[in-house]
């Protein structure tokens, strides 16, 4: 297993996506990445503006987004289209053969509408890895393309689903596990985990599952970022080679050479 | 070259997108059709009521439709998003592998910023049907897969572009017929080109060069059909095996019988 071939997958969040000249940047380092590679790309605060330009209300529960119609209409049109077009467009004229994807193209993520319990999420897309087809995704690659997925999946019964982005980067990173060697890195505001919140330069180099549980336990954590840490250790449990959290500046410099933020082993 | 495999490209307009029910029977029957296909979707009065939403201000010069910043941010959204994103959805759950594409996405439809002239049209694209990546398709559809395509392309530096989706369609059939046999059939609001406007069943069933001249020449042809008929003749000239213009409804219905419709050749 060791001779596979190396891929990396980077995800971008709102805060990268935000700031035109930040994402320029970000998408000259992306493009300069060698090797195949894919990007999924979160959803960034211009979905909540368009909507309020749009007159449509943000609905909440205990403090958690609900998709309704509008808001999956919303998110199809601002992530689906706008974003993830004006990304493709910027990485072709950099050289990078992108294609935009949701998971409902290629039937490539099909997901669940999530079930409603206490709480009914509207139209959440719950991905189950072993359903990703990482065979047709390979042939993507196979070709030269660079794969570029919007957080949307699909229901296979022709529906749209809003999917968390983490989730999809790390469905794909496990699903290609099958055939590469995973790199999966999660670019966010920060530099990598902290220590300690108020010292942004507190990072974590190294966090494995004993030295998580200790953490937890001692409260040091953001509460945040739990569910990040928490789905890049059953990443590497389940065969992604290695993940890393940090900050879009830091992470796609020296990838060859010893990284910036936080390793995930 | 007679034994090249069938190819069929349908185009379908507003009409068919404006109505839910019409577009899913309209994506049921497509989704039927035999062998390789491309489907190229227009863009519908969505993304006007979209925009009268957003307050985007429509602008006209001498009639004509002028993408300003504003109307290509939301021709992005609307028919690279949520109505590709649709159309994509449904077809998967109709059994049909369809993957939604720009002519950004794997640069497969390069195209030029209109030049000002007298007018200014603002983001509006010309595609060079010669620079149309037709091996790059021709890989898509030999794993398996639909191209749908929004009328959209892109200027190969960093901007994306809207183009006509009539002119999408015959560049794709231009490039196409290289490797296959290409049928592309128009669909439209009405049965086929009508000898009288009036008469919504006097359809002509065979135009060739020279009956258009000579229909020109009468002004039997209502000027809106001038520009549809002319890309037809010169698809048929350059090499697309047939061009059919008609209703959707009947075009999809005996594809292997004498179609109803107006047969350009």
């Amino acid at each position: 297993m060791t001779d596979r071939e190396k891929l990396s997958i980077i995800k971008i969040g709102g805060n990268v996506l935000d700031d035109a000249a930040n994402l320029k940047a970000f998408l000259q380092r992306f493009a300069c990445v060698e090797g195949k590679k894919v990007l999924v790309h979160g959803g960034g605060k211009i979905a909540s503006r368009m909507g309020e330009k749009l007159g449509f209300e943000a609905k909440y529960v205990d403090g958690r987004r609900i998709t309704d119609d509008e808001t999956m209409d919303l998110v199809t049109m601002v992530y689906g289209g706008l974003v993830n077009k004006q990304v493709v467009s910027a990485l072709q004229a950099m050289g990078c053969n992108a294609v935009g994807l949701t998971g409902a193209d290629a039937n490539i993520m099909p997901a669940t509408k999530r079930p409603v319990k206490t709480i009914d999420y509207g139209w959440a897309g719950d991905i189950d890895a072993a359903a990703v087809d990482a065979k047709m995704l390979k042939s993507f690659l196979d070709i030269g393309l660079t794969p570029v997925f919007a957080p949307l999946t699909h229901d296979t019964m022709g529906h749209m689903l809003n999917t968390n982005a983490d989730t999809i980067a790390s469905s794909l990173a496990l699903a290609l596990s099958a055939f590469f060697e995973v790199h999966l890195m999660y670019c966010f505001e920060k530099k990598g985990v902290l220590q300690s919140v108020e010292d942004e330069n507190s990072v974590v180099r190294r966090i494995d599952r004993p030295t998580f549980d200790a953490m937890k336990a001692t409260g040091a954590l953001h509460s945040g970022i739990l569910p990040k840490i928490e789905n890049a250790l059953l990443a590497i449990e389940k065969g992604v080679a290695r993940v890393i959290i940090g900050h879009a500046d830091d992470l796609l410099e020296n990838l060859t050479e010893d990284v910036l933020g936080t390793i995930i082993e």
